[in-house]
């Protein structure tokens, strides 16, 4: 099936990165010199040169694995990447898309006229199109849809009904049934009369007559056993199968605790409708855990690294723009304590020692309650617990960090009750921060929200705002007015 | 092989955990009677309903998949979770041990005894053990090593000479090799002479004399073709392999590029010593974006969600401590221009502002150049247009949230020049941290160590001291002196 080189080594990617780089760069030199000169005698050495370097990278592409292609395209940026994508054969165009990221390959159907698109798409399987889809225009699904096999069309049909991350959207349609009064020879000569098992075959689905699944018969067992056998002496009926609307995520968790290559997906009644693998579940996996961390600070998505100015701005403002309306309050907790900050100016160089600490042992809590809600280690069962944790480490971390910003404010500023409300204010900030880094995912996930969703930019506002009112009100108590 | 219940779905988990808690609780109350009471003529009546919860929760576990125990138990408070431990059939402990995680493991570990430990490690394959071998006491190593075969001591030798992280310390050795000049029909054969085959077989591995690897033999092109084909016409001898010295981040994204289920790993001289699978390859993702998302915040590891307060205190406290020293810069930043502040109180309650969205935007950009990092899409040649494209965003940024920031600081003080310098000063804190977000993780990378580490705290660091710099340095020229 896969005729190309494949890559294991990154060393060697970067390589035939910098190669394409290079390649990439003469070619510019040498437009760059026709235009400049502007001599049309001089034209044809040049264009002749300039040929010689788009074959010789057009024979580096056609060396690669379409997913190594995939990668490259990542890496480059926007003129180059485009440049690259055209010498690119057409019919590998389709494989290459489903590789790489949302992001990117928004950036190269942008680049493809609807024909292109079209052809592109219509090589590949009814499920790969319905991923791509989103991404696509109208018309090309529409004449991409006219091509296909009513059967296709059903499925595909299918396939676009189901909402991102159910298990419906990962499933492809690529399997194999058998029923279970046959003897594992039969089984044998009828999978020889086939061209190829689908990709990632490691059982083979057993159905009745109506189509609802009976059992699995690993290829193991069809190999291991004798073939005089019947299939239901050697099935393995005790499957661990899914259903359409099932959450991706649970079923990633079942793939990862039990090891599955290929699960059946099932409707209510039982009947086979499509069939999750293993591949499908590492690209959500990492997609999900992508998605986590940027979330956590407060972006939206995967960004093209080499996406436009204003486009990356899109994905960021959103919770830039809270963190602003934040800023502010937190600015105007300040305000109300101007007359202290004149009286004694040193609380305004102290009070960003209590609000930062607070934010970064907040930020410490809400990722890791963020991992484990994702990871499904947290239930109500034990959010008691977690809480009275998490305030037990924020007030020791207080006792301990306090004392030393405490013996810092009195040794800069040679006094003891300024120390002591230092030490005091770091405390109850802490204590904050722990709560509120439990509280704040544990709520989003109750409200059926996502917990990571600008988690940080939220903890740091209310250990900003929290840290300054905390300082500033004890000084102002204890300080100034005592 | 499984014969447990399997549970695909994580509302059914949760069941079964709020289940055991109840049988927990109910077993405590019995318990807390007894003891209260103090009355031995009570004590059979109550021992006979405590051995009845015990018999039902030991009930509940048995049915359960040993992959499913694990993860009930990373969800139980420490007390429950020894209970549990200690009703789980010991048979059963060592594939337990190898599916939790480091943190729930050690606590496991610590409830039992050397007999218990090098009986449930005994159990397992040398990979396995290796895995483990980190955690377990040296007698307990010691004793399992005198129970191997010489074989199998060699193999747990060279699995524990391999760095963690290497394809090495990932790979199995459960592998079947074949010759290249014999038929499929012998192949068949010799297979259904074998009990069972390794977990995630998807191809044999066909060797010479010498055990050099020639090419692999896909189990669906053994089922395919003629039984009387030879090895060699069928076999595919473009093969993705490793060595056991190669990165695991690296064997992770070729698994993921090419789908692979399993692949060889040869020494030097192309011979084979290993198998690298799926399921380890998915763990191994999982671990690796976890100890991401962890040391972003400065996190040293995953961390015990139930462990005691000291042991997650010495998993924060590195770049906490790092954090205070930064926090004293800070200060002392701010405390250089305490005279400015006397005079203009409003300069206090605005600076947070600079800092704080300097703070965010720089977490945004780290986060997403991390992120490249890990997906290998950053290298040296696009390096230069990141920067420019970041600094631009943070330039644009600083232009658009700038002026809002002065307009607010101009609406509540009443002075042009005062919200000119708000402006001016987000736009180059702005810039700062763009620079910074883009420089702190390359350099991290050009020097060999985890871009991620600390990472948010580095980058606040900066936009922190230098956002107080830059504004209160601009008030000081511009306002208080000007």
């Amino acid at each position: 099936m896969q005729d190309n080189e494949r890559i294991s080594d990154s060393d060697e990617l970067q390589r035939s990165l910098r190669q394409i780089v290079q390649l990439l760069d003469k070619q510019r030199l040498v437009e760059e010199l026709v235009h400049r000169q502007d001599m049309p005698r001089h034209g044809l050495v040049e264009t002749l040169v300039h040929k010689q370097h788009v074959a010789e990278l057009q024979k580096l592409l056609d060396e690669l694995d379409p997913a190594d292609i995939a990668h490259l395209l990542e890496a480059l940026p926007l003129e180059d990447r485009i440049r690259v994508w055209d010498l690119v054969k057409a019919e590998r165009d389709g494989e290459i898309l489903l590789e790489v990221s949302d992001a990117v390959r928004e950036s190269l159907i942008a680049a493809m006229d609807t024909g292109e698109l079209a052809n592109a798409v219509g090589q590949l399987d009814t499920d790969e199109i319905a991923d791509l889809a989103p991404d696509l225009p109208h018309e090309v699904i529409q004449d991409v849809f006219t091509r296909l096999s009513p059967e296709e069309r059903d499925q595909l049909r299918a396939a676009l009904s189901y909402p991102e991350d159910t298990v419906g959207a990962l499933m492809d349609f690529d399997m194999v049934t058998i029923r279970e009064d046959v003897t594992l020879e039969v089984v044998l000569r009828y999978l020889r009369r086939m061209d190829e098992l689908p990709d990632h075959t490691d059982k083979l689905f057993v159905v009745d007559r109506l189509g609802v699944i009976q059992g699995e018969l690993p290829l193991n067992r069809l190999l291991l056993h004798d073939p005089e056998v019947m299939v239901a002496a050697v099935m393995e009926d005790d499957i661990v199968s899914f259903e359409p609307d099932d959450d991706g995520r649970e079923a990633a968790q079942a793939f990862e605790r039990y090891d599955l290559i290929s699960a059946p997906v099932t409707d209510a009644n039982g009947k086979l409708v499509g069939r999750l693998t293993v591949d499908a579940v590492v690209d959500f996996i990492r997609e999900e855990s992508s998605a986590e961390v940027l979330s956590l600070s407060g972006l939206r998505e995967e960004e093209d690294i080499f996406a436009p100015v204003w486009k990356s701005l899109k994905n960021r403002w959103t919770w830039l723009g809270v963190n602003l309306v934040t800023a502010f309050i937190a600015s105007r907790v300040i305000g109300v304590f101007e007359g202290s900050i004149e009286k004694l100016a040193a609380l305004a160089a102290l009070m960003p020692i209590v609000a930062g600490i607070g934010g970064n042992s907040g930020n410490q809590t809400i990722t890791l309650i963020v991992r484990a809600l994702a990871l499904g280690q947290i239930s109500l069962a034990n959010a008691r617990q977690l809480f009275a944790k998490e305030i037990g480490i924020g007030m020791l971390n207080g006792v301990v960090w306090g004392s030393l910003v405490g013996l810092f404010a009195y040794f800069f500023y040679q006094s003891v009750s300024l120390g002591l409300v230092m030490t005091l204010a770091m405390i109850l900030n802490l204590m904050l921060a722990a709560l509120a880094g439990v509280f704040i995912p544990l709520a989003m996930f109750k409200l059926g929200r996502d917990p990571a969703a600008g988690a940080s930019v939220l903890i740091t506002a209310i250990t900003d705002s929290g840290g300054f009112f905390i300082f500033l009100g004890l000084a102002t108590l204890l300080l100034i007015k005592g």
